[in-house]
């Protein structure tokens, strides 16, 4: 008998149709004889309604009362589909964020959970029930409602994952599974079988929007495996393990498992910075001491002047710009370039890591189709470079196809 | 410096307008020098709109799931207004029914209220900061959201300017106050200045909506003043509060107050019973057994023979029959006729009570009319009259001209 946590995302809710078919398909594994525990989004675009709401009042709620508006799409959740499965006979309870004991620091909206208390879902799972869990909230200290930010249900099902000691957790969203590319951009994208911890986290920080990136590093640390799957086809979808786990299942592994892009950046660059040292570790500390966090960086001494070239998130640009300015000013020298005309592509892999010869290949491709590449940035398994917005989607396609993705490597 | 509970209907946060409308009165109420706590109903139409989903879902949903399901809609109305408040610059805290402190007993969809821990209310009053709770929900031992039954946002509202010790509990709606009859269908309503607790209970037992009985029965209870007035307008309002106080402030009491009426019942009668003491009496402790609430009995005796009518909600209907036929079957004289087209009319008023001349001038002015009365009820304050529904809105427009509404009197 396995504990396996399945997560369904808000598409999978939107209606009470759907919600009867989840329904039905979370019991079916309970038949199989697994006990399970279930952790659900809001339906459909019931948090994009509320905010729309919230616009109308002010553009600066308070971020306490806005975690007690979004908490309540989720309740929506788990109450209807707990109703779909108890109809069908099958035994059940619901469980809020701050119910199923999800503790978390006094962040609001961006809370970080810090700690589980599982026992009210151990008691209930003895009991034989399928446990309803409400994702994306959890209380803190003062026994406020939180919320953990962006894909903050994928979180809760992994950390439940981990604190129940589950045996699986499968993310059931409206795509198949992971892909060497975004399917919407490129027609010909195939599913990924299987994908390691670490490539899934440059993936999620590169722009594919399967996993967040906070759940993939808490799978990683407590070895969960994680399968992301259809809800409404039987596919097998993609599992995300360890490399190791591949290795074993004598998985061919390619150089490259996909292509992904973002365009969520903006692009600054100050220009006839003196090449003092330790100046560009000044303006980064800055940045972060005002949360700005950069992505990518480039340094280029021409002339005994340093022209320094980095990326940040499109909604950091005010407080970015308002700050270089302040350092624009004390470095008389300096100026600043702003440019948010820009994308980033990437390519991940294991594969990579062994094999100098990817880099090159990836600029040739995208020299052949004459884009030009502002920036470029690699990590052990990832190369990233910063290109014009406009030549995007052209660079996914040329990389996809370059890359091999075309035919059915794995 | 006085402590006000006010509390806030679904029709005055219907939208985004209406809440920041609402948050501009409470901030108002707040700067002429008052503390301030609000109760607050769900949004407009919220709570049907999640009924009509359940009901797509199934037509016997769990109990427990309603509740959580239900509690949603109040807790988007706190959360807004208190994002509307913030954004005014006055200092606010929400809270919902659980955060509160308001504990009931084990009850779902019906919960009564058992204490309120009002500690926390109590600290952030002190911190001089607007408390808005979310009405109609509450929580039980095992930390369940559990509901307070339909106007149980009234309930919280009289509850908590119980336990605070309140001086004025108003209670804000779309309409102007409590009515010599309902104003949608006697156009020359009076709007009343003064109403007495025992009044206004008949008033809400007899089908008149402005305050739930319960509500009214706490009020009374503590004697707790209750303003309701209307939030879109300065209209003074009705003032419920006890005969006392009415007396002392020298207003002329008419003798009837208020014509109310009620279609939510259904009649019955078991007929050629055989007269043997004690029989009506094991009937009606078989229905009380099931739950089943019979408000107006009459027993008429013809040669030996017992004819037994009373009214039970409508929704009682199918259980009343079921165990009516059981009974039927066991005396097996006795047969049952049942009739869903009746109301009830009633005249309330605490002047009644020492003149007898009222009930006799209540049938001439239905015998006028050529209304036929089936069953007559009185109590000390209030005569009901069951009729054929087809007449009851004829009859309310009798009685209401009969008794001199039309001409102000209060």
């Amino acid at each position: 008998m396995s504990l396996i946590v399945m997560k369904f995302g808000g598409s999978s809710v939107a209606d009470t149709d759907k919600i009867k078919f989840v329904a039905k398909k979370i019991i079916a594994k309970k038949k199989e004889g697994n006990k399970i525990v279930v952790v659900v989004s809001a339906p459909g675009n019931t948090t994009d309604d509320l905010l729309t709401m919230v616009t109308k009042i002010t553009s600066r709620p308070q971020l306490r009362e806005m975690d007690v508006l979004l908490a309540t799409g989720e309740m929506v959740s788990i109450a209807l589909l707990s109703i779909a499965i108890d109809a069908m006979g099958e035994k059940v309870i619901s469980m809020t964020g701050p119910q199923a004991g999800i503790f978390a620091d006094m962040t609001y909206t961006q809370a970080r959970v810090k700690s589980i208390d599982s026992r009210k879902i151990k008691k209930q799972i003895l009991d034989d029930k399928i446990v309803v869990i409400a994702g994306f909230q959890a209380f803190n200290s003062k026994r406020d409602i939180t919320t953990l930010g962006r894909g903050g249900s994928d979180l809760t099902a992994v950390v439940l994952a981990a604190t129940l000691n589950a045996d699986l957790c499968e993310i059931y969203s409206d795509v198949d599974g992971v892909y060497t590319a975004d399917p919407r951009v490129v027609t010909d994208a195939k599913k990924i079988a299987y994908v390691s911890y670490d490539e899934m986290l440059e993936m999620a920080g590169s722009g594919a929007q399967i996993l967040q990136t906070r759940s993939v590093e808490i799978a990683k640390k407590f070895n969960i495996e994680v399968h992301s799957k259809n809800t409404f086809n039987e596919s097998k979808g993609t599992v995300i393990t360890s490399k190791e786990k591949i290795r074993r299942s004598n998985m061919e592994t390619p150089l490259v498992s996909g292509v992904t892009f973002s365009k969520d950046n903006v692009k600054f660059t100050i220009v006839d910075l003196p090449d003092t040292p330790g100046l560009a570790a000044k303006i980064f500390s800055r940045l972060a001491n005002i949360n700005v966090n950069v992505d990518i960086i480039q340094s280029v001494i021409v002339n005994k002047k340093n022209n320094i070239s980095f990326t940040v998130d499109k909604q950091d640009t005010e407080k970015t710009d308002l700050e270089l300015n302040k350092i624009s000013h004390e470095f008389k020298s300096a100026s600043i370039v702003y440019d948010d005309c820009v994308a980033k592509v990437s390519i991940i892999g294991i594969g990579m890591k062994s094999n100098p010869s990817i880099a090159a290949k990836m600029f040739e491709i995208l020299n052949n189709e004459g884009i030009n590449i502002e920036i470029i940035s690699t990590s052990e398994i990832k190369i990233s470079c910063i290109i014009n917005r406009l030549d995007m989607l052209k660079a996914v396609k040329a990389l996809h196809k370059g890359f091999g993705f075309s035919v059915d490597n794995r």
